[in-house]
C-alpha cells in the first residue's frame, strides 16, 4: 500500500536505538510516557478551528465498527492534541496538578497525496510530548528545553548538522502559537524538518477546557506545548551520511558497531575459534555482530555489512591469527588498517567515538559550505532554483511575500534566524525586512 | 469513547516493565522487534476463509482518507497475520532465509460491543510474534517454546497461578489449527485467558503464498506460528492481588519497589535529611521513590501508596532517626516490622523477592482451592452455574456439547487436560469422554 513502510528488524533495531537515546533525555527533565486512544471523534477534533482546518484534509476517517455504520465519524491521529486536552481537563484542577509532563510513543496517521519513505509516509512512528503549565514562561521554557534536546540527539546521536529556530507564520503547526524547530540540509540541497516544539498559549486550553485554581485562588487555562519527532530521522539518516555502497551509521545508532568477518581457508582451524574468542572480548565494550555463516564469502560478508553501514568492520584471517593482529576497516573512511588483537578492545571505544564525531563534523561543514547569505532578489530566486542548500536571507515576514517565493521557486522558510538590520531590505519583495530566515526547498 | 482507554504513567510505567521482561526473553530466544502497517486491505483480509469469518465481525473500517472516499475498505489490524502473511511472501525465498522469527508491539482493535477496562478493550496494546519455519516440528517447538515463556512471565513476574493447555476446536483462533493458552483464575471464580500461542500449520503459508526451496530443491509452504499478550495482563494484576485499600503490585511489575514517606513534625530538622540519604543508599537496589511533598500528610500519603500498590513502605519519624532505625510495612499482608537503618539496603532484595513469592504462593493456593473436579451432570452444572473456579471434568469433546454447556451454564472449555481415561463418559452429556477438560466462565 502506498505511503505504508513495514520496519524490519534491522531497521526497527535503529529506531529502538533512537527511542532509547530519547527516553533517557525525556526522563531526565521529568517526563513520563503515556498512552492516549487511536481514534478521536469528530466532534472533538473540531473544537480548535485552526487544528482542524490544517489537519482535517489529512485525515483517515473510521466509519464503520463491525457490521454498523458509526453515527460519528472517527479520525485516526493525525496527532493527538484534540484527544489528550478532553483527557487533561478532567485531570487538572489545581496548580498542584501543574506541570504535566507526558510524552506518547505511538502511530499516527496522515492522508498524504504525495509520499516517500520515511519522509512522507501515511501511517509513521514518532513521540509526542503534551505538557500543560500554570504559567506562560514555564511553557515558553518547556518549548524550548526540548527543542534543545532534539538538537542534541540529531548532533550527538544521530552525527546530523542541524539549523535550529522558530517557524514562520504558514510554516507554523496548525493551531500553535509559536512552533520551533531543527532542521537538516540533505546532501541534494532540500532541507528536512527533523523535529518541532510548539508553544501553544491558552489556544488548546481554551478549547478543550483545561483549566486550574491557581495559588491566588483564581480559575485560569493552563499553558500547554506540543513537541515530536518521528521515523523521519532514520531517513534523515540514511540521506544524509549515506553512499553508492548503501548506509553510513554513526555508532551510537548501529545495531552492531562492529562486525567481524573471519576469512576462512581451507585446512585452516584456527580462525573460526580466534574470531569466536575476539567477539567475546569485545561484547562488553560494543555491540559486536560475529558473521560465521558458512555458505557466504568473505568478500560476500564485507559487502552485506557495508551496505548495512556497520560503522568497523575486523577482517580476522589465518596470518592475522599468526600475527595475533586484525585488519579494521572503517565504514564512513573507508580506511583500514591494523590493529593488535591485544590492544582491540581498548581501542575501540575511542575508534567509535572518533568516527561518531567525524560524521557530525562532515555533516557540519557540508552544512556550512552549502548555506548562502543573500541579500538581492535575482540571487536569491537563483540560489533557490538551483537548491543550492540553506539560502539566508532578509526578509519582510509576509505570508504573501512567503506565497509568492514558494510560487516562484518551492522554496519556503525553514527557520526565522534572528531579526533584521535597520534599513535592510526583504531580498524577495524588497519591502522593510524584519527578520532574517533560512529558505530551501525541503522533503 | 466507550471501549477506549487512556493509559496514564503510572500504569503506562507497569506496562513498561511488562514489556521489558518479554523483550528479554524474546531476544534470549533468538527473536526480533519489527512493525508492520495499521492497515489491512479488504482484500488481503479475506484470503484466509477461517480467520476472515472469525474477525471480520469485529473489525473497525476506514473509508474515508482525506476528503476522498476510498476504493477499497482498510481495516484497523486485529491482528496482523493477513498484513504479515504477504510481506512475508516477499521475504522468504529459501530455506535459508528460515526461521524468520519477528515480534512487534502495537496496538490493535476489535469492534466489541461488551468491553470492560484492560480486560476487553476496542483498542488494545499488545505484542504479537510471527513466526515461519521450515518444518511442521520447528513451528510446533517455537509454539510451545512461547507458550512457555507466558507461563514464566505469568508465575515469576506478574505472580499470577496459570493452566496451561491446548484450546478446544470452538475456542481456537480463527485459522489456527492449534491454540494453546495459559488461563488465570480471578477472584470472582472467572477464568482469564492471559496468553496464547497457535500453530497454523501450513493454513496462512497456502492463503498468503509463503513458499521456500527446502534443502531438496522443492518447492514448500512454509508452518507458520503466531503468539500474543495484551494489556490485559494489567486487568489481571489487579484482579488477582488487588484488595479493598487498593492495587497490590508485585514486586517485579512495580514502578516504585519501595516508598519512603518522611513523618514530619514541627520544630525537627533531622527527618527529611535522613529521609533523602535513605533514598539515596536504598536506590542501588530498589526503585524506590520518596515521597517528600509537603502538603500532603503522613497518613494521607500510606492511604495513596497503599491505593497504587507499592509492595513495602517505609516510615521515618525523628524517634526513627533517633533510634537509627525505620518502620517498614508490607503492602501484600499489611504486616510491619522495625528494621535497623543500617541493615536495611542489604536486606531489600530479600524482603522484595519474599512478596513476590509470597503473592504467587498465595495465588496458588487460591487456584488450586477452586479447581473442582467432577464427573457428574449435576454437580458440573451446579459448579459452573455457582461460579466455583475452574472444573475438570471428562469430555467429549464435541462442539455441539460445548455449544449446550454454554447456553445452560455460560461456561466454555478453558483449557484442555490431556486425555480422559478409558470408559469414562462425558460429564454433560454422557457419550464417551476423549479428554479431561477445564471449564468455566469467563472474561
Amino acid at each position: 500500500m502506498r505511503g505504508f513502510i513495514a520496519l524490519r528488524p534491522y531497521g526497527f533495531a535503529i529506531w529502538e536505538l533512537i527511542q532509547a537515546e530519547f527516553n533517557k533525555r525525556f526522563k531526565a527533565t521529568g517526563h513520563s510516557n503515556a498512552y492516549f486512544p487511536l481514534l478521536i471523534p469528530e466532534s472533538l477534533l473540531v473544537k480548535e478551528a485552526e487544528h482542524v482546518e490544517g489537519f482535517a484534509p489529512e485525515v483517515a476517517w473510521v466509519t464503520e465498527g463491525g457490521s454498523e455504520k458509526l453515527t460519528e465519524r472517527l479520525a485516526i491521529r493525525p496527532t493527538s492534541e484534540a484527544i489528550i486536552g478532553p483527557l487533561y481537563s478532567q485531570w487538572i484542577q489545581s496548580h498542584r496538578d501543574l506541570p504535566v509532563l507526558i510524552n506518547q510513543w505511538c502511530n499516527v496517521m496522515r492522508w498524504e497525496k504525495a509520499t516517500r519513505p520515511f519522509l512522507r509516509t501515511r501511517e509513521f512512528l514518532w513521540q509526542e510530548g503534551h505538557t500543560a503549565h500554570a504559567t506562560q514562561r514555564e511553557a515558553a521554557e518547556e518549548a524550548q528545553r526540548m527543542l534543545e534536546i532534539y538538537r542534541e540527539v540529531a548532533e550527538d546521536v544521530l552525527a546530523l548538522a542541524v539549523i535550529i529556530g522558530r517557524k514562520s507564520e504558514s510554516e507554523r503547526f496548525a493551531g500553535a502559537q509559536a512552533t520551533y524547530a531543527i532542521e537538516a540540509l540533505m546532501p541534494d540541497g532540500k532541507a528536512l524538518q527533523a523535529g518541532t516544539s510548539h508553544e501553544f498559549g491558552q489556544n488548546f486550553a481554551q478549547a478543550y477546557d483545561i483549566k486550574f485554581t491557581d495559588v491566588d485562588e483564581q480559575v485560569k487555562h493552563a499553558w500547554t506545548t506540543s513537541w515530536g519527532v518521528s521515523w523521519r530521522l532514520i531517513g534523515g539518516l540514511i540521506m544524509a551520511h549515506g553512499d553508492d555502497r548503501g548506509l553510513v551509521l554513526p555508532p551510537a545508532l548501529a545495531p552492531h558497531q562492529v562486525v567481524i568477518v573471519p576469512i576462512l581457508k581451507k585446512d585452516d582451524e584456527s580462525v573460526l575459534p580466534a574470531a569466536r574468542r575476539l567477539a567475546d572480548v569485545l561484547a562488553p565494550v560494543a555491540r559486536v555482530k560475529l558473521d560465521d555463516r558458512p555458505d557466504q564469502s568473505a568478500a560476500w560478508k564485507f559487502n552485506e555489512w557495508e551496505m548495512r553501514g556497520v560503522p568497523l568492520r575486523v577482517e580476522i584471517g589465518p596470518r592475522d591469527v599468526a600475527a595475533a593482529s586484525v585488519t579494521i576497516a572503517r565504514r564512513d573512511t573507508l580506511e583500514k588498517s591494523t590493529v593488535p588483537l591485544a590492544s582491540l578492545a581498548s581501542a575501540l571505544p575511542a575508534q567509535l567515538e572518533q568516527i561518531q564525531r567525524s560524521l557530525l563534523a562532515r555533516a557540519r561543514d557540508y552544512l556550512a559550505a552549502h548555506t548562502i547569505e543573500v541579500s538581492e532578489r535575482g540571487a536569491f530566486v537563483d540560489a533557490l532554483k538551483r537548491q543550492a542548500g540553506l539560502v539566508l536571507a532578509p526578509w519582510c515576514e509576509r505570508a504573501e511575500c512567503e506565497a509568492d517565493i514558494k510560487a516562484e521557486t518551492g522554496a519556503v522558510t525553514r527557520v526565522l534566524a534572528g531579526k533584521a538590520a535597520a534599513g535592510e531590505r526583504c531580498a524577495y519583495c524588497g519591502g522593510p525586512a524584519k527578520v532574517k530566515a533560512f529558505f530551501a526547498r525541503s522533503y
